[in-house]
């Protein structure tokens, strides 16, 4: 996060932009002394602000439903940011585990539902400890949520000029929720003639995301399909610790979270090592969000010419020895 | 399939065993003219067999849900196949998308839950065609058959001499049925003190399977997660037309099911040239089901061995000209 805010700070200078900020604590130790991730009013006062940067989230020893569904979660939900948007992209200088695939060959984007589907606290337990114990959990498909995800997915696929989406389904398994899901993406697809599509179940879906990413423009997927395929698309471009994320709110009613792809990585925390390249480039998305798209391509073409430099820091996930504050240094001198 | 029935013939011959077939012509052609995929009584037909040999469903203009709830899933669960079992191996002569693995680096067993849990009927629909039409899709999770499953893949790591279990999970997110997986496997691990565990959320797993694929041996996970999985290992391993699986019932009370894992592939139907590989391969596993393990492994050993040899023939998806028939001829020569 620190270097997130260098990176800011700079850009913003040469731009002539002064970004305010007000700095939350509210963390896995935070609930560890108070028993709640935030304060009880704590979404109140994030709703004001104009857009919130996110660090990762998450701790051993604190069950990660209880972070995710005590901080993330409601934020996302809130502040109906119903579009998690997270680019896939092979960048220079880094070498991807799939062989033959250079920078521009992969360049997509995964377009997530973020506020329904899957992750739903609907269900419960019954038995509990007996034999026949069981536990129902029920995912909640909305005509609003399903269609205004797709549309955006529509949208963005028309204005990046790259006229094809993708769906990801699994309507041969799943009974109710993905037939449904395609009934609503034959719809939407309906509205836009000029725009090809083709949907994949899940599974061959992930299968194509190694074999073939090439292939791809824009994916729209459900909560958890997109969850999955927006983690494996950076693990074939071989920078799961570059990617980053916008939690959008695209009418602009409430603020929107920006965040890395990447978990809190508590195997290295608090030896200065953890790639920032995820967390400015999350900045760099905040920037174009907010009306500051010179800026915020600025910010990714810094991150892109650090990174195929090869005399440039780098951190161990990278292959190199460099910290953190390095290579967020490197990155704001090239901004 | 006739392949792979060519294949059962001449290892049948080489160990004095002789196989008996009953054909049962049950497809989405079946559904086309009478209006089912299988007739009323075609699951008390299968009952008597020893095993099911089954080739693979689907069919464009036949919904996928209507043929897949119509004769496969009904089959996994009437004979309560509660274990999906699928090898990921890298092969010798087969080029994975994956750079730097040899055959040997990647090796290791998915085993996926397959009665209950996410592929499942419990839901519906209300407002159909209004504005506020929603569906909900019920995951059923019994502690029956998520310690069963657990079990099995405990068992199967100690009887591999691969003393590591990896669950999939994805307890951050899906709020009830998640931890509860996770609370099974860390109960099931506890009967287990010489089995070594981890577990995974899907998303970074699924990222792991294609970065890091030589570090599982066997990976326990519910019914969708083990689907998304079991075709994610073979796209990393560039063996999608050639992986096999077994549906089995442990208890042998009701008869398995062995099956490719690809589909069904309309795309080159009736050209002859389908990879039949996962076909004779599944024949292979049906072999050790019924206790003659030395002939099923002579046919992976035969199906190595005309991988390896850049002379065999080879179908379109391996990089060569071969039909089908040449395919399987070649495998069960070497046999
Ligand atoms: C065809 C489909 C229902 C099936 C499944 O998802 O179980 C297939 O993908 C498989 O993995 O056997
Ligand atoms: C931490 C977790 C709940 C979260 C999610 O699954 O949404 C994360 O994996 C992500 O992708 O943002």
């Amino acid at each position: 996060m620190p270097e997130a805010l260098r990176v800011l700070d700079v850009v913003g200078a040469k731009y002539g932009v002064r970004f305010g900020y007000r700095h939350f604590d509210w963390s896995c130790e935070t609930y560890k002394s108070t028993g709640a991730m935030m304060p009880a009013d704590g979404l109140d006062r994030l709703r004001d602000h104009d857009a919130i940067l996110l660090g990762a989230v998450g701790w051993p020893g604190v069950p990660d439903h209880i972070s995710l569904w005590g901080l993330l979660l409601p934020i996302r939900r809130e502040f109906d940011q119903y579009v998690n948007l997270r680019p896939v992209r092979l960048l220079p200088g880094v070498t991807p585990p799939v062989r033959d695939k250079r920078p521009g060959d992969i360049d997509f984007w995964v377009v997530r539902e973020n506020t329904e589907g899957e992750y739903s606290q609907l269900g419960g337990r019954q038995g509990e400890g007996t034999p026949t114990e069981m536990v129902l959990q029920t995912a909640a498909f909305t005509r609003r949520g399903t269609d205004r995800i797709m549309r955006y997915a529509f949208e963005l696929a028309r204005e990046l000029g790259k006229p094809h989406v993708t769906s990801a389904t699994k309507s041969n398994g799943i009974y109710h929720s993905m037939p449904y899901w395609d009934e609503r993406f034959a719809a939407i697809a309906a509205e836009y003639p000029e725009v090809t599509v083709d949907q994949d179940h899940i599974d061959i879906l992930c299968a194509r995301f190694v074999m073939s990413p090439e292939r791809f423009d824009v994916v729209v997927a459900s909560n958890l399909f997109g969850d999955i395929l927006s983690d494996l698309g950076p693990g074939v471009t071989g920078t799961i610790g570059v990617a980053p994320s916008g939690n959008i709110n695209p009418e602009r009613v409430h603020p929107s979270t920006f965040e890395p792809v990447h978990g809190s990585a508590p195997d290295i925390a608090g030896r200065g090592i953890a790639n920032p390249i995820g967390q400015i480039w999350s900045a760099a998305m905040m920037l174009d969000h907010l009306g500051l798209a010179e800026a915020g391509a600025d910010v990714v073409g810094a991150i892109e010419r650090v990174l195929a430099d090869a005399s440039a820091p780098r951190t161990p996930d990278l292959g190199g020895k460099a910290t953190t504050e390095e290579l967020g240094k490197a990155i704001a001198e090239a901004v």
